[in-house]
């Protein structure tokens, strides 16, 4: 593409860097933000620096937070027997969207993807290993994605943490509730079947 | 969403702002910032603010450009005779990659669409009837979309520069080069038709 002015030509380079953003929708965002109120740019660019700048990590959980210590982690009312391990902060988001859950949490920042040069070096892992090698957590909760990358890392830190004889447990996969059965993929459902559990008349 | 930092939902709420970009990409893309290294957001945001604070106009075409009179304006060897109309810089850029008008532009920067509020007042649109009346441009090419809007937007200029007695032409509608033809739709098939031109026994 051939730009009649390096401004342009710079934040649709600097924007097409984003995941998922090509040179032409790039060019689009750009053309939109130059229609839009000055007072916009400044805030989105201010929005995107500050962000990056002054984000905070939980001592906690590693989840980003806007104070040391995040509020999950500092609320009194959550079981700190029970840590649940996630990958990132929007698994935190879904599953306190849930209401189903008191404990803590446990953020690795990503997942062991030799593919993408990710070992686990690069996961809050030795942090892990210190919580439940302090005897507080009573279960760890395996909720990672159901993916190859995920099962891998799963399968580490239950290496690394099976010395402590801490208990361990992972979400239930199965038919997702609302869906029709001869839909599901065979592995889901022959895993649903593996992993049934006692009828409860009702939910419980 | 329930953000468990107020600068990760500060940036998304901004992001979210552009088209096509909803709260669950916006989030996506913020992470990703978030894991880049901090020179990418300084740039970006900076990229984005420089974009809208310090873009000029010119003064000839009404396109982007880094100078008050752009590089196609003040390239003395492009035909003054000439004059394309076009929607926005980025028709610009793509007629000046087909490497076959050697005229100038003049950018509308939209298109009259009263479901958008957009109206002619909207429009560059006066610069171009001082251009016509001054009697130095030979012909008016209408280079638009093909919508009801540019259809629209083609209708008023017309009228407005008819007085002058310019001649006008539009760029063809027809058949794509490489295309099928049991796959056109009937209206632009119906109008390539119509619009047939001599067979000059190879490309002109």
């Amino acid at each position: 593409m051939d730009f009649p002015s390096k401004l342009l030509e710079n934040a649709v380079h600097q924007i097409a860097q984003l995941p998922g953003i090509g040179k032409r929708t790039a060019l689009r965002l750009a053309l939109h933000i130059l229609k839009k109120p000055e007072a916009y740019a400044q805030d989105l660019g201010a929005a995107i620096e500050d962000l990056r700048k002054s984000i905070i990590y939980c001592e906690g959980c590693h989840n980003i937070s806007d104070q040391p210590l995040c509020e999950i982690c500092s609320n009194v009312k959550r079981d700190k027997k029970l840590l649940c391990v996630v990958e990132d902060v929007r698994d935190v988001m879904a599953i306190e969207n849930t209401n189903q859950y008191k404990g803590l949490y446990h953020v690795l920042g990503g997942l062991i993807s030799p593919i993408d040069g990710v070992g686990p070096q690069d996961l809050n892992l030795s942090s892990l290993t210190k919580k439940i090698a302090s005897n507080t957590i009573g279960e760890v909760i395996f909720a990672l994605s159901s993916t190859v990358e995920a099962d891998t890392t799963n399968f580490y830190i239950f290496k690394q943490i099976e010395p402590f004889g801490v208990k361990t447990s992972t979400i239930a996969r199965g038919i997702a509730v609302g869906d029709e059965l001869e839909y599901a993929d065979e592995v889901t459902l022959g895993r649903s079947i593996l992993a049934r559990i006692p009828f409860d008349n009702g939910v419980s």
